[in-house]
C-alpha cells in the first residue's frame, strides 16, 4: 500500500510537469510509445502467453481467455489506436469563456488537465494502451490498476510504452502500473484523496460497485447498462423489429445492448409475433408478462426486469402507455441508453424529457451510445452518473477547468 | 434511516415531475415561497429563539450564536435572495451543442437538472432558503440536512416555504428537510446512491471531510481554503501590501481569505517592514521563518503552513523564486484561490499555469473568489475538487446534460 502512495506522489509531481507540455510534444510522445509497443511485440506476446497459461490452469472462462489474449493483429490495433489519439485535437488550453468584470478583473476559464487519473480495470490489455494514450494526450499522469489475470501482459506493455516515452522525455511517474494485484493495493488507490484527482473503474457491475462503495477519491461510474426499447402504439412495426433485433443481438455482451422490450398494449398483438420470430431466429430467449407469453415468451420475474443479462436473453413487458414505459424505465434502468419507437412527435418528446438516462433515443438503436459514434474520436468509458460527465466520455471529459484572473491590484 | 430513504424516494418522483416545469412556473414558485417566508416571520423568529435558548444553554460559542440568529432584517434578506434567484436566467433546457452524424442521427446535448440534490450543512438558516431557491430554480428536488442547533428554525422555514410552494403547485417531495438530526440520518443520506444524485456539504473542514469519507453518493467538495499570496521579486510593494492586508483581514473567517504569505527573498528586506506594519495595525499575528522573524514575526512551524486559520493569524515564508512558491502552494494549498503579485508577465503566466488551484490570480486579492464576483448571480458553494465543477458554483453547476438523439430507424 505504501507503494501505491509513493506511486501517487510521484504521479502528482509528474502531472504538474506534464501540464506544461505542448500538443506537439504529447503527440510525438504517443507515436513513440506506439512504435515501442510494436518493437516489443515478442516480449509482450510472450508475457501474454504466460498469463493465458495461468488462466487456463485456473479454469477461467473462454470469454475471459478471449478478452485477455493478444496476437500480432490485436497489438497492431492497439498501436494504431495510440496513433489515432495522437491525431485528435487537444482540448487542453482551450479558453472556455472570458469576461472583464466591472472592477476591471479579466476572468478566463481555461480547460486544464485533471492531474492524476486512476483507472481500475479487468483483463483487457487494450485498456492499458487506450487509457495511457487518452490520459497522456490530456496532460494527465495516470495510474493503472489492471486485473491480476493480465499482470504479466500489462507489465510488458508498460515497459514498452515507458521505453518509447523515455525517448520523448516523458517525466518519471507520469505513466504507472500498480504491479501489486492485491485488494489492499486497489483499496489504497481508492483512498488516495489529495493525490489522485479522479478514479474511473472500467469493467463489470461488481468492479464498479466495489469502487463506488470504497473510494474516497471522486469516481466516475461507468458502463452498467440495463437499456430498454419501448415500442409505442404508433410505431412502424418493421422499424421496431429492426431496432430491437439490432439492440439485443448485434453485440449482446456490451453495455449499450438492450435488455428489456416494452410494448404498448395497443400494438402488442401485431408487434409480438413479428418481433419474437425475428428474435428467436437470432437465438434470443424471451421472458415476458402474460401478454408476451401468449406469443411464446417464458414467464418473467421482477428480477428479470432488473437484470443486465449481457447475453441473448430479453425481458418483455406490455405497458398501457408511454407514461408507464417511462415509469418502468426510471425504476429499473441504469441511466445509460433508452429508446422509443414511435410516429408521435409528442410521445417522443415526452419520453426524451422524462426518461432519466444519459442518452435517450427516438427511432434508433441504443447501440449508438459510443464515443466514436458520437464523434468524440475516442472513448475512456460511458458515464452513468450525472456528476462531471454523462454518456460517452472522450478527451474533453478527462479535463477540468481553472480560472486565470488578471488584475492591476484590485482588492475587495 | 428508513425515513431518509422514503424521503429520497419521494424526492426522486418529484424530481421527474419538476423536470417538466417551465421557467415561468419556477420563478412564480420562488416568489410565492419568499412571500410565505415573510408572512411567517413570527413563527420563524419564535422557533429561532427556541434554538438560540438551547444553544446558550449548551454553552455554544458567540460565533455559532451569531451564525444561527435571525431577525426581521436577516429574514428579509433571505426572502430578497429568493427573489434574486427567481430573476436569474434559467440554465435548464439550454442546447449545449447539436450535430447531425454522418448516418443522419441528430444528436443534441441538452442541459437538464441533476435530479435529487442533497445539501448537508451546519447552523446558518440562510443556507436553507438559498439552497431551496437554487435547487428548485434548476428543477431539482432537494433534501436538506441542517445542523441540530438550527432544527426548529429550519423546520419553521421549511413549513413556510412549503406553504408558499403549495400555492404554486410544488410537487410533494420536492422540498425536504431531514428532521432527524442524528448521525445515522446523515449517514443514510450519504449512502442513498441511486436515489440522490449529488451531495454538497457546506460548512467547516470537519463536516466536508466526514461527507467525503462516508458518502457513496457522488460528492462535490467545497470550501476549505488554505490560500496564499506570493509577492514576487518585481512586485509593486504598495500593491503587495494592499493585497495581503485585504486578503488576510477583510473577512478572516471565510474560505477565500489568505492564510500564508510567501515572499521572494530579493524583495523580502523591503517588503516585510511595510507589510508587517500594516498587518500588525489590523491585529494580525505573524508566524514566519527566520528571515520574517528578523522583522518581528514569531517562529512558524510546518503545521502553520498547513493550517486554515480562519482568524487573524498569518504564516509567512521567504522563497528563492517563483518555482519554490509554486511548489510550496502545490504542497500545502487546498486548490482554492492563490495569487501572485508581480510585474513579470512571464512569472504571472508560470504561476497561473503551474499552481494547481481553482482560481489563480495575478495582482489581485484572493477575496474575489465568489459566485457574485464571478458574475454567476448566485453561489451554492466553492468547489475545491476537479470533478464536475471548480471554483464558485452557480445555477449551471446544479445541472448536468443529457443527449437527445433523433433517428429514422437507424441501426448499427
Amino acid at each position: 500500500m505504501s507503494d501505491v502512495i509513493s506511486i501517487a506522489k510521484q504521479a502528482r509531481k509528474a502531472a504538474i510537469e506534464l501540464s506544461g507540455w505542448t500538443t506537439i510534444q504529447k503527440n510525438a510522445l504517443l507515436r513513440q510509445m506506439a512504435d515501442a509497443l510494436l518493437r516489443h511485440e515478442h516480449e509482450i506476446l510472450k508475457a501474454n502467453q504466460q498469463d493465458l497459461d495461468a488462466a487456463v490452469k485456473a479454469g477461467q472462462t473462454i470469454a475471459l481467455l478471449d478478452r485477455l489474449s493478444l496476437d500480432s493483429s490485436r497489438l497492431a490495433q492497439m498501436a494504431q489506436g495510440m496513433h489515432d489519439v495522437a491525431a485528435l485535437a487537444d482540448p487542453v488550453g482551450e479558453t472556455i469563456s472570458e469576461q472583464v468584470r466591472p472592477n476591471g478583473l479579466v476572468l478566463k476559464k481555461v480547460r486544464v488537465p485533471m492531474g492524476v487519473v486512476g483507472i481500475i480495470y479487468e483483463s483487457r490489455p487494450n485498456v492499458t494502451t487506450d487509457a495511457a494514450a487518452l490520459t497522456l494526450k490530456t496532460s494527465n499522469a495516470v495510474i493503472l490498476k489492471g486485473g491480476k489475470e493480465a499482470i504479466h501482459t500489462n507489465m510488458a506493455i508498460i515497459a514498452a510504452l515507458r521505453e518509447g516515452g523515455a525517448q520523448a522525455g516523458l517525466p518519471e511517474g507520469a505513466l504507472n502500473l500498480i504491479e501489486d494485484t492485491s485488494r489492499d493495493a486497489a483499496n489504497a488507490l481508492m483512498k488516495a484523496d489529495g493525490l489522485v484527482d479522479v478514479l474511473i473503474p472500467r469493467g463489470g457491475a461488481g468492479l464498479i460497485s466495489a469502487v463506488v462503495q470504497n473510494s474516497t477519491v471522486p469516481v466516475i461510474q461507468t458502463g452498467t447498462g440495463n437499456c430498454h426499447v419501448f415500442v409505442d402504439e404508433t410505431a412502424d412495426i418493421h422499424m421496431g423489429v429492426d431496432i430491437i433485433v439490432n439492440a439485443k443481438t448485434s453485440r449482446p455482451g456490451v453495455c449499450n445492448a438492450a435488455e428489456t422490450l416494452l410494448v404498448h398494449e395497443k400494438i402488442a398483438d401485431r408487434f409480438y409475433p413479428a418481433a419474437f420470430a425475428a428474435l428467436k431466429e437470432k437465438g434470443v430467449e424471451l421472458r415476458g408478462d402474460e401478454r408476451a407469453q401468449r406469443f411464446g415468451a417464458k414467464p418473467a420475474t421482477q428480477e428479470d426486469y432488473a437484470t443486465e443479462f449481457l447475453d441473448l436473453i430479453l425481458a418483455v413487458k406490455t405497458v398501457k402507455n408511454v407514461e408507464e414505459a417511462i415509469e418502468h424505465i426510471n425504476r429499473f434502468g441504469t441511466r445509460h441508453s433508452e429508446t422509443i419507437v414511435t410516429r408521435s412527435g409528442e410521445n417522443a418528446e415526452k419520453f426524451q424529457r422524462f426518461v432519466d438516462a444519459a442518452c435517450v433515443y427516438a427511432n434508433a438503436s441504443t447501440r449508438f451510445t459510443d464515443g466514436f459514434e458520437f464523434g468524440l474520436g475516442a472513448e475512456i468509458g460511458i458515464s452513468t452518473q450525472k456528476l462531471h460527465a454523462r454518456g460517452p466520455m472522450g478527451l474533453a471529459e478527462l479535463t477540468t477547468y481553472k480560472y486565470y484572473i488578471d488584475g492591476e491590484g484590485q482588492i475587495r
